[in-house]
């Protein structure tokens, strides 16, 4: 019996002898009582196929019905191994794979690397293979914009004879490459995030009328939800994609939460107007240099938040592409602390115009291996973090009571108090962003350099005291076993953050 | 007979013969038809004083009648000589000598320096001797907090027998000795911003009766205003001095305007809640770290913006006190190139709690010599820097029409059109600031780092392009003579601004 990995592909190719005969196959593949309907997808001009993501062990029978005829059959699924854990889902505020391993989004963003050629393509997952990047922002259809000024090396779809596009007639090695570059990204454990539409375009891709973009979508999903890599970004910066309407965003959003059988985390990217709360959303996918708003994000939307954009680090004219590597780092790491996550992309200037964010190629940052540096904290802390508020991070237009709070936060709040309710917006500029859980508490300095900080940590129990320097990669232990209020020396630099854990007692 | 220089002091001393009688002197100066009173101060015990700051060379007499005597007399008034140029006064958003000369505030501040023994204030006069600074911020009345914890050598009063202070018992040697920092300052260039009020007390000075207050002022007024350097500033942080009243600081600023004859610039400096725009106001004296708001400052108030607090330069714990000098500079800048100023402080910890913020004594820090460099750029510019709008910047909450625009803002402003108007607000947040006149515009590019620049220039003209960076104290010459749009390289760090200054023809 043919065997699958749990999480793998099962495809059934079927011929397609009459090309007159449009009708597509779909099967149905059982296990006990368990039942799915998967559609097929025109794989080249003479054939079709059905793909299916097998996510429970055991003999799987399938079943199809088609121009008249029936084909029957069965496969093994056999357990997962090595880099498969499975489709990413969404876990609280956070993310796991499906066979519940850790997986935390560390994304980095080339728009257009599979519009390349094949060398530099190479070139692309070479860099991704020795990067720390476990997920990456992608677009199906072709980009035009500055540095983005040659044509595509393959179109998803035929032309018809007035020009238009045919989305009934793909190109089939165009989506054969595509098919490549996933799974070989699924083998070096990247997440394809896979993005659907985008306004770059000089084709007609981001006009296209809005039947054609459902025939795309349905294609796109029959094909490619059987990856378990895949995630749905309905587009980049939806909100500069002027043919398109609000409603069909939600249209489209509501056709993947339909259609795909394996709910693959879904979103959609903003430009300006961060897109609302909507059912077939699992996580935000934000643009905005503003990351000190993730936990407001989190609290806002109830999901999981992903600044997609903050910004690249880079030296190109625009100012959403010449962000210094600290400046870039300092808008990561204060969404990482408040809960939030955060993507990579680079944007130096090169004559020849191949820029990482756009087309691949190589790095030339100096955030990716900092962000390495992150990514393997963030993998070793106990646990996920959330925000917290600190003791004096108090709400000043609604402050508790003077009886209800203890007593080293009351001299501020009572402060707070002497001041008009309209002035007391001063009082919610955080500088310092704390996050955690009751395992460990993590305060990022920011910008600011004290030479001294005051660490609180319960009576009942034994602490660990770190300090991280994130430009300098160092994690040094300040005080190894400790308990109740201690003023600890900082570096007095940018960049730093004290790392509190608990080791014994009571929680944090 | 005595010659005084012009803006320089004449003063007469009047013993005090009767101890019980307590009429204070005043006296008529007159030259011509032009005569002013002016009222004298208990000196010390036994001695009155009345000083004059003459503003006009040529013969002045005096008359004063006093406990039944007149006293008659006349002095000769020269020209004034040296770094002498008489008070400062505002010209328009900016500041100038009463002589003409140019004044161009570069302030710093030290807050308690006149309260520390003489070996430290010694040092301090030397380090501002030796500093780019021609303006300090300094308080009368002693401080208490962090770092500022030893008593004063010398009150200003001597207290009652029921331990409050008596504003009519000053303490001679406490005056004498202010009286000598003002003038060694005066001899340096410095303008003394005198800070009369303040919440930072452990004695009692914060919450001294409104009539007390008065007597104190009426005494600072009569004592001071004849040293040409002085400044007045009616508190540090008023709206953290809980006892007075909104009313008080208004009441304090027309006596101001009221009685100092020489109309010395007056400011009062705030912790949130910017003073609102009154009479007695000569600029804006702000608390702000948001110094890219000066533009609007300017436009709000319609006088000079100094913001005299955006943070130190330190690595105190306290956030205000712990700035990076990259991001203070970076502050200062912003400050600057959008036509308005900033002030110095410095706030390193150090064991022995001398701190130049407080106590003066040395500086250790980066800013200095960088904005020792950016002061002698300002001296060097023809005129002073006023904010100009870019071609892309826009109203997006009051588009122009598409005909009354040119083509280079055409596409830009037709895109803004495109999203709803509540979402606008994403136009309006400018990293690049951009100031000058007509004879020169500077591009300050803040903490965006591209690597090349479009410079729009007039076609009839020559015009020279200056690349600055802030950080290494570099000014090269880029173009020497040219005209039209050009791309300029940049360095690609943050910091840079570009200076392009018209060198014949139309004006920028």
């Amino acid at each position: 019996m043919r065997q699958i990995e749990k999480y793998g592909i099962f495809e059934l190719e079927l011929e397609n002898g009459d090309l007159t005969e449009k009708t597509v196959p779909s099967a149905f593949f059982s296990q006990g009582s368990d039942s799915v309907k998967i559609n097929g997808f025109l794989k080249r001009k003479n054939a079709y196929a059905v793909r299916f993501m097998p996510q429970n062990e055991g003999v799987w029978k399938y079943e199809i019905e088609w121009r008249r005829k029936k084909i029957q059959g069965e496969f093994e699924c056999t357990e997962n191994t090595g880099k498969n854990h499975g489709t990413v889902m969404t876990d609280g505020f956070h993310f796991k794979y499906a066979d519940g391993a850790k997986y935390i989004p560390v994304g980095t963003t080339c728009y257009a690397w599979i519009h390349q050629h094949d060398d530099l393509i190479e070139q692309t997952l070479t860099t991704l293979s020795d990067s720390p990047y476990n997920k990456i922002r992608m677009c199906i259809f072709p980009k035009s914009m500055q540095y983005n000024n040659n044509d595509p090396i393959f179109f998803p779809f035929h032309r018809k004879a007035d020009g238009s596009w045919d989305m009934t007639s793909p190109d089939a090695e165009f989506w054969k490459r595509l098919d490549d570059y996933i799974s070989k990204l699924a083998d070096l454990g990247i997440e394809a995030d896979l993005i659907l539409f985008h306004p770059y375009d000089r084709w007609g891709f981001s006009g296209l009328p809005l039947s054609d973009c459902l025939t795309y979508l349905d294609y796109c999903i029959n094909r490619f939800s059987s990856y378990r890599n895949v995630w749905w970004s309905l587009a980049n910066e939806y909100d500069a994609v002027f043919s398109r309407r609000f409603e069909d965003w939600q249209e489209f959003g509501n056709k993947i939460m339909s259609c795909d059988p394996y709910r693959h985390p879904t979103s959609v990217h903003n430009i300006i107007r961060i897109f609302p709360r909507s059912v077939w959303m699992s996580h935000c996918s934000i643009q905005s240099g503003k990351t000190d708003q993730c936990s407001k994000w989190r609290e806002e939307y109830g999901l999981p938040v992903i600044v997609d954009e903050c910004g690249y680090e880079g030296n190109i004219q625009d100012n959403w592409g010449n962000l210094s590597a600290f400046e870039f780092l300092h808008r990561y790491w204060t969404a990482v602390v408040l809960g939030g996550y955060c993507s990579h992309g680079e944007t130096y200037h090169r004559d020849d115009e191949v820029l990482w964010w756009a087309k691949g190629g190589k790095l030339y940052g100096e955030s990716t291996e900092r962000i390495r540096f992150l990514k393997d904290l963030l993998y070793g802390l106990p646990g996920h973090i959330d925000p917290k508020k600190s003791v004096l991070d108090v709400d000043p237009y609604n402050l508790p009571d003077s009886e209800s709070i203890d007593n080293s936060s009351k001299g501020f709040v009572d402060y707070i108090r002497r001041y008009p309710v309209e002035d007391r917006n001063f009082f919610l500029s955080n500088v310092h962003v704390i996050g955690g859980n009751r395992d460990f508490t993590i305060h990022y300095l920011g910008r600011t350099c004290p030479s001294f900080y005051d660490v609180d940590m319960p009576h009942n129990g034994k602490y660990r005291i770190e300090i991280i320097d994130l430009w300098n990669m160092t994690r040094d232990v300040a005080v190894d076993s400790s308990s109740g209020t201690i003023k600890v020396r900082l570096p007095g630099r940018e960049g730093i953050s004290v790392l509190i854990t608990r080791l014994s007692g009571e929680p944090l």
